[in-house]
């Protein structure tokens, strides 16, 4: 039988420390050359005489020691509204019932047969929020205890829940733009987890007074600077534009995700990530260098160091995604799903074949 | 709702006229910029300590025309016995009630919603002949109406389809080595089709006295020599083994269904497809350059000729498939299926997420 799941029951069956403890160990085996990452593809479309855009993007992963592998498929309508002054990237919910279209398939890496089905809403959050669960625990001080957040958005909570998960984190101060939105979110947050989460005005009265210092917002602009940051303090981003170039510039030690290109820095114009030749615009302070920052993967091979002193400045940067989590936390689920009989179950033969395709 | 349908259905519901139809407005799009194919990508791992192999294969599609997009998704056991002292690819079919797992997922490409789940075994046949169907609308003689077949396997019945759809086939001489197996497909054939199915003792008798020679075989050896063509012949390949490179190099016309990467070239050895550096092997006959053909875009968009005259001898090489094909067939199905109200139906709710991902 193949698994059919949705996101309530996704939610109910995984927990973070799981969840990084499965990534870390998958990330592993990746590092190792035993498992398989096919890095993601877009393929946009315009959408009769809208402005929308259809946009088509997989990625695929394959994990042998788990016995499973990934395809996630994101089958999207997007728009590029002007919101501020500057284009923004929203998806449009425009499946029947304004729902999103975000699957993964779970496969068996040994019989090949389908394993289950199930949306990627829960898993796409959690697997960023796990990958900087990875970053907390090897960069953060050890007695980090009040965290620093910005943003109340959908991954504000999941973000705070990985660093809760490897660190003991007691109070979180909460920053963002909408009083009614932080003071609702930390309401509900206090009320779900064991943390006590306090709003603040500002962003600097939560970035000043905390361990570790969490970005979780959409933002376009640079929220975190370099004034802000106190010494010994662990800061983590899953944007790019979050932090500034000169922040950046400043810390002791700034981990990235993923190996970016070489010659990629992140500047204070444009958006994100561009790419700058040696010299160009590299003023001080200027522009960031991200290629040559180590990786998650160093991190967990031993290649660098983690945080070697109370002192220092770290950071971890979440700058891109991989198909092969879906594989790693995909496999966790299922595990999870069958011991505790959650989900509906189809028949496999739907979605497989006599026939030699 | 989404629709599930499966093999039997679907050999039901699709023509094969339609399809040489669907994919000949489909093909025209792609040419034209207006369609998407992402390439197909696999990722192979072991198996434990088996011999066997894991191996993930997607490929995608999108045709803003037809309003739809398609995954295809190949979760495949693969392993290479040695067969007649030469390592064949042969598929298990591993998963539960020994079954292959080929999958297509059908989008709307306006709202993103899932259409439509279906295995691709028959339609990964008629994609296959239905661009062989293109190349002999173009290629072959209007009075074509004995062909030569060089196969009784799973192809070979749907290549002769996609001639029959373009042309007045009236007579089929079918060769395979074993003399059980061809004299039952054609008994099968005859009565499937109207269309005269014999039996012949060698490949020659099949060639000879042909109007157009299909090859539908599996084999990793020659089966068509240049001896055997006669003037006015067009002649069809799904595997570019089939075909000795004297017998192309002596054609007065070959089309290749893409283009081939440059300085590819067919030669006496190995599988398939080598690169030869100019001039290394290239001795008179030993070797065909694929990269200079032109290919079925080409005919399709008028850049290059169909057939000329009524002796000239004409190719048509099936080098390579496409994702885009699954776009365009099932979309088409999707849309008999819906008329016929053929197949299953499961809540779209079930692939669809009102969660951001």
């Amino acid at each position: 039988m193949t698994l059919i799941l949705n996101n309530a029951e996704i939610e109910g069956l995984l927990e973070m420390g799981e969840c990084i403890s499965v990534l870390e160990d998958a990330y592993q085996e990746l590092d190792a050359g035993r498992g398989i990452n096919r890095q993601r593809t877009d393929s946009l479309a315009p959408i009769g005489d809208s402005d929308a855009v259809y946009s088509l993007k997989t990625m695929d992963g394959v994990i042998p020691k788990l016995g499973v592998s990934a395809v996630r498929i994101n089958s999207d309508v997007v728009t590029w509204p002007e919101v501020e002054g500057k284009r923004r990237r929203v998806k449009v919910p425009a499946a029947p019932g304004e729902r999103y279209v975000g699957l993964v398939l779970l496969f068996s890496s040994i019989t090949g047969e389908p394993l289950a089905i199930f949306p990627d809403g829960v898993v796409q959050r959690l697997r960023v929020a796990a990958a900087n669960g990875i970053g907390a625990k090897y960069l953060a001080r050890e007695n980090t205890h009040t965290v620093g957040l910005l943003g109340s958005g959908w991954q504000a909570g999941s973000q705070v829940m990985a660093i809760a998960a490897v660190r003991d984190v007691k109070k979180v101060l909460c920053f963002s733009p909408n009083q009614d939105r932080r003071k609702a979110f930390c309401r509900e947050m206090s009320e779900n987890l064991e943390i006590e989460f306090v709003p603040v005005a500002r962003a600097k009265d939560a970035i000043q007074n905390a361990d570790a210092v969490v970005c979780a917002t959409s933002s376009i602009n640079h929220i975190l600077s370099q004034d802000d940051v106190q010494p010994g303090q662990f800061i983590s981003s899953i944007k790019l534009a979050e932090i500034a170039p000169a922040a950046l510039s400043a810390m002791n030690k700034v981990v990235i995700h993923l190996d970016a290109p070489s010659s990629t820095r992140l500047t204070t114009e444009g958006l994100e990530v561009v790419e700058v030749t040696q010299g160009e615009g590299d003023g001080v302070g200027q522009s960031f260098d991200l290629s040559t920052c180590p990786t998650a993967f160093d991190l967990l091979a031993g290649r660098a160091q983690g945080r070697t002193s109370e002192t220092e400045t770290t950071c971890f940067l979440n700058n891109v995604g991989l198909g092969y989590q879906f594989a790693a936390i995909g496999a966790l689920l299922v595990e999870k799903a069958r011991e505790r009989g959650v989900g509906n179950e189809v028949p496999t033969d739907w979605f497989t074949e006599k026939e030699h395709p």
